[in-house]
């Protein structure tokens, strides 16, 4: 809207929302567009949810998730005061973003990444430098060594699903100790190694993570901040002047039960990053380009002649979805989710249909 | 914390978070303080829940709540433009505050109302003036004709528990047509009258209602909003640059459910209103002065020399807790939410025994 609206805030005439991969409603779709588990939760995750769900529904939560908090920081070998809990990870950032990204300078962030993070600059008015990714889509440290109010960005990074080394991330850490260094670790369970080994030493340091991936529970939206406790704390106060009880009695006591079952975690891990190396193999066959993954999504490049934005149409014609960015720098990539055994192979059958067409 | 901390913005310097009524861990509490519902959501519920407990948790929720809103705009006859659903109504609150009431003057509000409000001050930094209830703890409509940036109140208020008449809102709507004025109906199903009606002939109205009290789902956390498609597009852009998924799966399962079982809630209602006209009966044999509440809580004064401090003192020695808030002109009041048969008889039982000093 270009008109002024006497009701709305002035914020609001200003904001550009962000677009989240389409959910449809419609059966029998191929979903590769929003990087969701192909697998299903723990048997132990149901367990738990059907166990909470009695006449304590009528009670309010705990406001603290303080069993959640506990099972995290034990899980993490950290202490409690390290940990905050968040309606999903997109949560957890919009308070990180309101409590430790706001200052006088801009704040840091590659020019390809998650793009809801300048949506929060712009909820936050908060002013930010988009930095360029190097020619192979890659974070290089040195170009984070500059004035700042703090830095974010993905490891892996999205949707590029390229990881950057610890030491890369110490170098960053150790060069802007005065800012707030943000490692949004949406997708390291697929093979990444976490930075969670820094905290010790970097008390600028907040890890992010998210049950919604790795953990098969998008559907109930559960994120987390890991941090010094003077991080920590300042999350809480904006969670505390925002909504006392954000996570409902359902989601803490599913996400405790996720915790504990680490071997089932485990597994299905491993059986996604499996997915990942055979769907990349067979896309090497068809001539795709696609960037090292440490996520559960590629990048990848279809061979000319075919354009990247043409085959997204054609694989939807298919009723296959996947992730298409009409953005400077990553329009001939499409990011798709690696599914499970049978949806992986229909894409690839799909894709030699639409790279050889009917004579 | 008076030290500044370079990692904090400066609003988190500012905040003073909201405190939320205690959610005791220990067992076999009588629980008179959050105005819960003593009784439970209905058994639809559970089934929605049971049914919604499967593998498509690994799945994002419907980000637009679709399904809930379609439910909620039927349920009210209204469209589904005129609904916002979020996770709670503090969350729909603080979206409000930031989309709607956030302008050059002054937002209003009571003087004696939800504390939350002037933490949402804080957390966006809008100015407000507290407009003193009258000497009867009444909203008088007359004190709302001034230069404003937006009105908030409960009907009924909280914690007085007192209702304001559908034509006394209506007199603050037209005097304050540039203004949005929001009437937060958390308690409103104990036998208040809705400002629905109003919606038609008022674009500045918004009404902001939770599940969290008459539909016993406190646990869940499901808030909605209605009003002009105007006003519920600024909280749909706030809310898409927050969190695009903040209804999970069960949450939105549940409550349709809750919403479909008309009989069941009008019943659990009614229940609570006789036991609400009980304990104001046998209170007022004991010597409490009550106000009339149209909530599921009563705002009581104990008979001196009992203080209220002291009372809620002595009911929490015996297992029993209830509000009291140490503030100006309500320091002599107790906030006590009605609770079932068996939790009110234990309360009359024991402010008997409070009153009466063993000789």
């Amino acid at each position: 809207m270009s008109h002024t609206n006497p009701y709305w805030s002035q914020l609001v005439h200003q904001l550009t929302p962000y677009v989240p991969g389409e959910q449809p409603k419609v059966e029998n779709l191929i979903k590769l567009n929003t990087n969701e588990n192909p697998y299903p939760p723990s048997p132990k995750v149901f367990e738990a949810i059907e166990q909470a769900n009695n006449d304590s529904l009528r009670l309010y939560p705990d406001p603290n998730s303080d069993a959640l908090k506990q099972t995290l920081a034990d899980y993490h070998q950290l202490d409690t005061h390290q940990v905050f809990v968040g309606n999903g990870s997109d949560e957890v950032l919009a308070h990180t973003f309101q409590a430790l990204l706001k200052h006088d300078e801009p704040i840091l962030f590659p020019d390809i990444t998650y793009s809801f993070y300048p949506v929060y600059c712009g909820l936050y008015q908060i002013d930010f430098e988009a930095i360029p990714l190097d020619a192979d889509f890659a974070i290089d440290p040195r170009d984070y060594n500059r004035p700042n109010g703090g830095i974010i960005f993905p490891n892996p990074n999205a949707p590029t699903g390229k990881l950057l080394s610890t030491a890369a991330i110490e170098s960053i850490l150790k060069v802007n100790s005065q800012s707030v260094v943000v490692v949004d670790e949406a997708y390291i369970d697929f093979g990444g190694q976490s930075t969670i080994p820094l905290l010790a030493d970097n008390p600028n340091l907040l890890i992010i993570r998210t049950f919604s991936k790795s953990r098969a529970l998008a559907g109930l939206r559960i994120g987390y901040a890991l941090g010094h406790p003077n991080l920590i704390e300042a999350l809480e106060r904006v969670k505390n002047s925002f909504n006392s009880y954000p996570m409902d009695r359902l989601a803490q006591a599913a996400g405790i039960a996720s915790i504990e079952d680490e071997t089932y975690f485990q597994a299905q891990c491993q059986r996604i990053i499996q997915q990942r190396t055979e769907v990349t193999e067979a896309l090497d066959e068809l001539g795709f380009q696609t960037l090292d993954s440490a996520a559960n999504f590629i990048f990848t490049q279809p061979p000319a002649p075919h354009t990247a934005e043409a085959v997204a149409e054609a694989l939807r014609a298919k009723n296959i979805i996947v992730r298409y960015f009409n953005q400077p720098r990553i329009k001939d990539f499409l990011r798709i989710t690696i599914g499970n055994e049978v949806e992986n192979a229909a894409l690839i059958h799909a894709l030699k249909e639409v790279l050889t067409p009917l004579s």
